[in-house]
């Protein structure tokens, strides 16, 4: 689906300086069959105290990055919230690999997104990493023969932006998606993934939001009352993508001197696509001279006007707008297609607005399942992605802004001692509390000092110190302290585990 | 680390019949440019009840797998005590991209366990799929110079097994790693980490277990006093590595007839890699007039003895075993390795035995973050992989020999009418229990009959049911139907979501 990436993190000047400092690649050639030099090697290094320097820049690929501690428990709480809104809906969990055979992948995609990753032909079969979850999720129904699912899927997706794209965006992102697949009554499942997208992004509290709503089957009717040639619908259906990046004057521009379409009937095009509004625009569209004469684009209408009437049943007609330039770039779209967009992004004054675009997107693909299947038998289908970098970007922003913290354990009680000789016993209180199922630390060290205890537990805000000590082993007692508020009870030593749990139900 | 896979399902034919019914390759080649081609083959398909049949087998690329929902319940709940696992012991979770700068992952690993996968070059960077989790954290640490880090990782990694080497792997596989890095007293992390091996397979039942261990610097002093060339140590232990597979024999014949081997030097070998018992093994090697002789030897052995007591005090040394015979194949190892073995698979008898092999695996690297460090600066490292996949193997063939059900849905109430024209009335009451957190699911028909809707809420397994009709709707009020028992209340329709928030928290 939609490619909602954020900025990559790395310069031009670091790629170019691992250009340069990088060796010839035969040098790179894994040495198959050089074990005898492989080992002289690891023995060398092992005498020396440190093995030669790397001879190359250390660096994660272009497009990509890793999730630190601290974002990987921002990014699993949004997870969370999603995929428990996906539970909500009744959707089952499926996962595919990461990767697909070529030909599975291939004529399903426009250009627009950028290209796919091919794996290198190592004497086997043509694969290329997949590039959505919907194809997969296609192909899955296919392969298995079934008529209906509901399912949701988290996983990356890989795409290799083409350089003219605009820049900025991971090449190696995280995608949420929800679909519904089977033969249903008109436009209720496509209400729920709607309803479904409010839920998410209502949840996820990230400032006000539309949902943009478009019928693939109305841009093409428009295409064909404003004469353009029906070879040029899917080309002429990407310049129209492009509306929320360019401006009019440019997607028009393309339209007339690169794609080669009359300049009448650009205008034509341009005075439809300009429009948005409510359930009235699509009442007014049903009455529109010119566009009524397309039998496809009255399907379409007719589908719009049953989703508002679900939609207002579902308490949510007011984010839907009815948005005559939303195109979709993907091939695959059959019927109504929809994109969220953030309205008033969470900045306070004098801060750096944030600007994100599009957040989650989907639409109606019921031919998709059909070109997997040996028969060709379609399964409808219809669902929804959600763009969790750029979510994730923005609730980075909104901490950043208000300053929150985050733990990145969950480690409840610190074992300590103030004095020497005491590991054995640390060791044997810790291992009491891990089997208890208490989350428990302690400093890898025989003989730690307090102080430093004392600074990890205030460091990584875990709650709870058990010390141990000389007094405490005489008297078979313990010591709890209260890492918050410094006090200290003395306990029995049999009551540790009991005590602590009841310490950590009560907080 | 290591490769934990299980039976491939898709036989030899089936990748000989895609084969054969392939197209030539420059069908599949992307149509770049070709942008009316597509837009008319899309129109004609629009037109056709059914487009045009697929020109492939449709199947998933070979040593991979998609996941069913029956599965992902089952693997999301290994996945989930693995991981309360590693933050019970303070781990601070990770994610890296799923591929690396090729130059990155050459020279990590011995070719025992399959190759890397390369992604094309398609005028970049030269990339590969990662291998493992273990090489991307040593990457992470260096690149971002850190001096310690304790960290879990759950994710894919992908290999592309030779055909020489056992069948029936997975080539895309998922392991859960757990490390501890950093400069620490002896021992002490290492000790932990073989708690957690035992914590967690005890916690997922897969009946009894040893875990072997062993330490690099044994091996390499056994290979030494033995009289292998230290050219030929690395090559020896991938051929002792491969013990637990093939006969003392046929290892023995691999030394001498395939690598060089002098038949006296082999036997020497064979006499130590047969042993294995606990604590008092570690003692007696200490005493071995020939091993003594190697001061590497004796500094492992050391370590060995340092751990077998913190294990004893963690109480799990009966579940450790001292086993000279374990090498493991991965060069970055330094110091201990260790590899669980499950030792009573828990199949019934009369029931197919369930052979799995090593279920977990790891070790010390205090060599691989200074591969990857500018000035060559090392950190030590210690952990260990959990290889899921043979352990979702155990546990799915487990509920299948105890006819074990799952429900794939976690849905708790079904909308539901009895009548005509109530689809408005459902879609409100739905929304209304979406919008207070309760799970909730509808047919999507417009006037569906009530037998397939109570057949829905039993297969699914859903507790309650809504009933809306006529009569309800007169009065005010709703029904409230317990599946299993098929008792109906009524209540007030305005009750509804307190009430089955009362009656949820209650089961």
């Amino acid at each position: 689906m939609p490619h909602l990436g954020g900025p990559l993190r790395r310069g031009v000047w670091a790629a170019l300086l691992a250009q340069l400092l990088r060796p010839p690649r035969a040098v790179c050639v894994r040495a198959v069959g050089c074990h005898s030099q492989v080992a002289e090697a690891v023995l060398t290094s092992q005498l020396k105290p440190h093995q030669e320097k790397p001879h190359f820049v250390i660096k994660v690929p272009k497009g990509t990055r890793d999730l630190s501690p601290q974002q990987m428990v921002v990014r699993e709480k949004i997870l969370n919230k999603i995929i428990s809104c996906f539970k909500r809906h009744g959707a089952k969990g499926l996962d595919t690999p990461a990767f697909e055979l070529k030909e599975m992948l291939t004529e399903k995609y426009e250009d627009n997104f950028g290209l796919m990753y091919d794996l290198e032909d190592q004497g086997g079969e043509l694969l290329s990493l997949r590039y959505d979850l919907t194809v997969p999720f296609a192909r899955y129904m296919a392969m298995n023969k079934l008529k209906k699912m509901k399912r949701y899927q988290v996983g990356k997706v890989w795409r290799r932006e083409s350089p003219a794209i605009v820049q900025g965006r991971y090449r190696e992102f995280c995608q949420c998606d929800f679909d519904i697949a089977g033969e249903f009554d008109p436009m209720i499942p496509d209400a729920e993934c709607l309803k479904i997208m409010c839920e998410i992004l209502s949840g996820l509290q990230l400032g006000d939001f539309v949902i943009k709503v478009n019928d693939r089957r109305v841009i093409d009717g428009i295409f064909a009352v404003c004469g353009v040639p029906e070879s040029k619908f899917r080309t002429i259906c990407s310049s129209v993508d492009k509306l929320d990046k360019i401006s009019w004057e440019d997607v028009r521009h393309e339209m007339v001197a690169k794609k080669g379409l009359a300049p009448e009937v650009a205008d034509r095009i341009g005075a439809y696509i300009q429009c948005h509004g409510g359930i009235s625009l699509v009442e007014e569209m049903f009455k529109n001279p010119r566009l009524s004469q397309s039998q496809l684009a009255l399907q379409g209408l007719r589908d719009l006007k049953l989703l508002f009437e679900y939609l207002t049943l579902f308490g949510i007609a007011d984010k839907i707008s009815f948005d005559l330039s939303l195109a979709r770039g993907l091939d695959y779209y059959t019927g109504v297609i929809y994109e969220a967009v953030l309205l008033q992004p969470p900045a306070q004054a004098g801060e750096e607005t944030l600007s994100v675009g599009s957040v989650a997107a989907g639409g109606r693909y019921d031919r998709l399942v059909g070109q997997f299947d040996p028969k060709g038998h379609n399964v409808p289908c219809v669902g929804l992605s959600i763009g969790v970098e750029r979510i994730f970007y923005l609730v980075e922003q909104k901490m950043k802004i208000s300053g929150e913290k985050v733990r990145t354990t969950e480690t409840q009680v610190f074992v300590a001692t103030p004095q020497k000789n005491f590991l054995r016993e640390r060791l044997k209180i810790i291992a009491e509390l891990w089997d208890a199922g208490i989350k428990a630390e302690m400093l890898y060290k025989i003989n730690p000092k307090l102080l430093p205890q004392l600074h990890y537990c205030e460091k990584a805000d875990i709650p709870l110190m058990v010390i141990i000590g000389e007094q405490e082993q005489n008297e078979g007692v313990i010591k709890l302290r209260s890492v918050a508020s410094r006090e200290e009870v003395t306990i029995n030593r049999e009551n540790l585990v009991a005590e602590i749990q009841k310490r950590l139900s009560e907080s």
